[in-house]
């Protein structure tokens, strides 16, 4: 959206994406909703192409999520994927399938492949039939033009309420061959359904069956994509997908060298996800939560959430203020164990409670000299065993009720 | 608060409680905290009090509320009740539980009675240690002077963020003896925990022995204050108290008798609630979330709280933005079943949405009618079952960041 300010968290430059062999790209404006901005995006495999993905949990889920869903159970590899910014497919009952056959019989075509072998998303505003007519005759065409040097006018292409474009991108060796990741990622509102939604999609070179791809993925999206939230709410199209064209001629993965290339992935998918809360609508801060001395690992990012969604929290760091009572308050409504009188909370590395009172060295000083940063740090040990999680979230400003709430008005 | 402006839902009149035979209560400025206003309620029931009693979910909850739990459990009728405003006494350790010591040993020596007979309720500032000795020596004089007609006074007393007393009385006939319930409550943010909290306190001259009453008091809070949500956030000192004295002589309620008294209490629990509601920090719009045709009441009533609790539909509503897709969104991130092709969604008497798609003969001008209003119904039929819930809730306005952020510095 051009009239949405640039994120103070933008990152200062972008990182240039290298070509990837296996993968060509073009985009196009094809006025879906949009005016004078791409909104069109398609890439396409040169090789039938490993594929693997993570969608919503939501019961609404919209069309696009649907048929990848099914595309993903046929087995098939990926040989294209179409994605649409300015309408999200969603809630569009019988028409919303209509226009993801459309779209996957035209693309099938302009590539040469089976259907099941085109996957699709769309973002943008829920309820509104989308036009698959439209668009579905610039396929054939972006096809052909397509090349590997887009990855730029990609991430830019798919943006809804998104500040800026999201790229990451890792090239690393394994065994003596060389491998690149390369993501692209959308997301601003966690979820605003009306215009934004997550979408991500990375692609690497390396050689990896589906199966084992989509173990990686699934192993790697609670610590990144799911350890991420800027207002709780969760999207009907949220995608994540992750292709390997095998263009890199490695080894099969295995042992160390699939250590390495997991390493390599969660850092290419915790760059995008934390590209995603640094844009997060009317955000000026980041917020790490980190919960300790949790019952398990699953109480511990229960608790971080409740705090990482809490909006008295979460307006609290707006206002620069190190309201720890409001942690505890987080914690306490997270209805998991926690030993109210071993509780600890830090500010950055300031200590502001301990053994389930005020800590007595506290100084508000100092944690008001961390609170001004626009990095903070929130540690909560709630005293009951060795649980541990990290989620990130961003402030609650008054620009987040402005942008949600001025919307249409 | 005195420089918080009155809420624009506030109600036009305050009704005035009657007298309640059995009951007498006094209030001061104990200087807790704040400065030219009273902060100290004390009740005094004349002969030993049905009680009963629902206190916070959290895990950390406050001294005060250990120490109800505590005398709840011990069978022990009701002699005193003693409120504290400017200090929650909650995450304070060991002091926290030495102040209600101290509180309760005072109070049963100006009562004349066993301190398991004392109640207790603070609501304020989180983590800051409570002076008990500070009011303690007040608590004989304010039982001395304490009278049957101080009602406003008490609602007043205990307010912290609240632009507003909250009060509410039914008088009705019960098998020809005249019966009252009056009622009081605190609560702005649900629940700001640094000024906030919700606290409700009813007494009835109707005699009703303790078992009965707990019941009554627990089958009602799932409708009234437990179907209720500001911002999602639980305080660590949530507590309803129900207080019987017995002093209106009726006969033992069973049948009719009760089906009436209980329905009186649930009236009486309602308009408490949706005075908290109306009176939710920064409010402009209240909402009713009615959910329909969900697999169970309890699934409804968890849908209905993922559309209440959803800052992008509250940004909406604050915005006068019938945006329905958000609706989709909260019902669809609930995790309840919910069958996407036959979701009806309506703004008032307004269908929006059915059968999984825009209501084809939907008016946006009529739905912005609706929008414009300062009571908003908002309801969702999932299209599964019949279970059913009602909750209610208020608009997420700039003014609600402001409060919340804004405050300390």
């Amino acid at each position: 959206m051009s009239d949405l300010k640039i994120s103070p968290l933008a990152p200062k430059t972008s990182p240039v994406l290298p070509e990837l062999a296996g993968v060509r790209m073009a985009t196009a404006q094809a006025g879906i909703k949009y005016a004078g901005r791409t909104d069109l995006l398609v890439m396409v495999f040169d090789q039938p192409t490993s594929v693997a993905g993570v969608f919503t949990t939501s019961k609404c889920s919209s069309a696009p999520v649907d048929w990848c869903r099914k595309a993903l159970n046929s087995g098939k590899a990926a040989k294209a994927l179409v994605v649409n910014a300015g309408n999200a497919n969603a809630f569009t009952g019988v028409k919303g399938s209509a226009a993801t056959d459309v779209t996957a019989k035209a693309m099938a075509v302009a590539a040469g492949c089976h259907e099941q072998e085109v996957y699709l998303a769309s973002t943008g505003v829920i309820g509104e039939p989308l036009d698959a007519e439209k668009f579905a005759p610039l396929l054939s065409e972006l096809t052909q033009k397509s090349d590997g040097d887009g990855w730029q006018l990609a991430a830019e292409a798919i943006m809804t309420t998104d500040t800026y474009p999201k790229l990451a991108t890792s090239t690393f060796d394994i065994d003596g061959t060389s491998v690149t990741i390369n993501g692209i990622a959308k997301g601003s509102g966690m979820i605003a359904p009306d215009m934004a939604t997550m979408l991500s999609f990375v692609v690497t070179d390396a050689a990896i069956e589906n199966e084992l791809l989509q173990s990686l993925l699934s192993d790697l999206v609670g610590s990144t994509f799911n350890a991420i939230t800027v207002d709780s709410d969760t999207s009907t199209s949220d995608t994540l997908m992750l292709f390997a064209t095998g263009g890199a001629d490695n080894e099969a993965l295995s042992g160390g060298s699939l250590d390495q290339f997991k390493e390599e992935l969660r850092g290419v998918l915790h760059n995008l996800s934390m590209q995603i809360v640094r844009d997060g609508e009317g955000a000026t801060k980041e917020i790490e939560i980190h919960v300790t001395g949790a019952e398990s690992d699953i109480a511990a990012k229960r608790i971080a959430l409740s705090i990482a969604n809490s909006p008295l929290v979460k307006t609290a760091v707006a206002g620069e203020d190190a309201n720890w009572g409001r942690v505890v308050m987080a914690v306490g409504k997270a209805g998991e164990a926690a030993d109210r009188d071993k509780l600890a909370i830090w500010f950055g590395d300031i200590r502001v409670a301990v053994a389930g009172e005020r800590d007595p060295d506290y100084s508000e000083d100092a944690a008001s000299d961390v609170m001004r940063r626009d990095e903070i740090k929130i540690t909560a040990d709630v005293g009951i065993g060795s649980g541990e999680a990290r989620v990130w979230t961003c402030d609650l400003t008054k620009e987040y009720v402005a942008i949600n709430g001025d919307y249409r008005s």
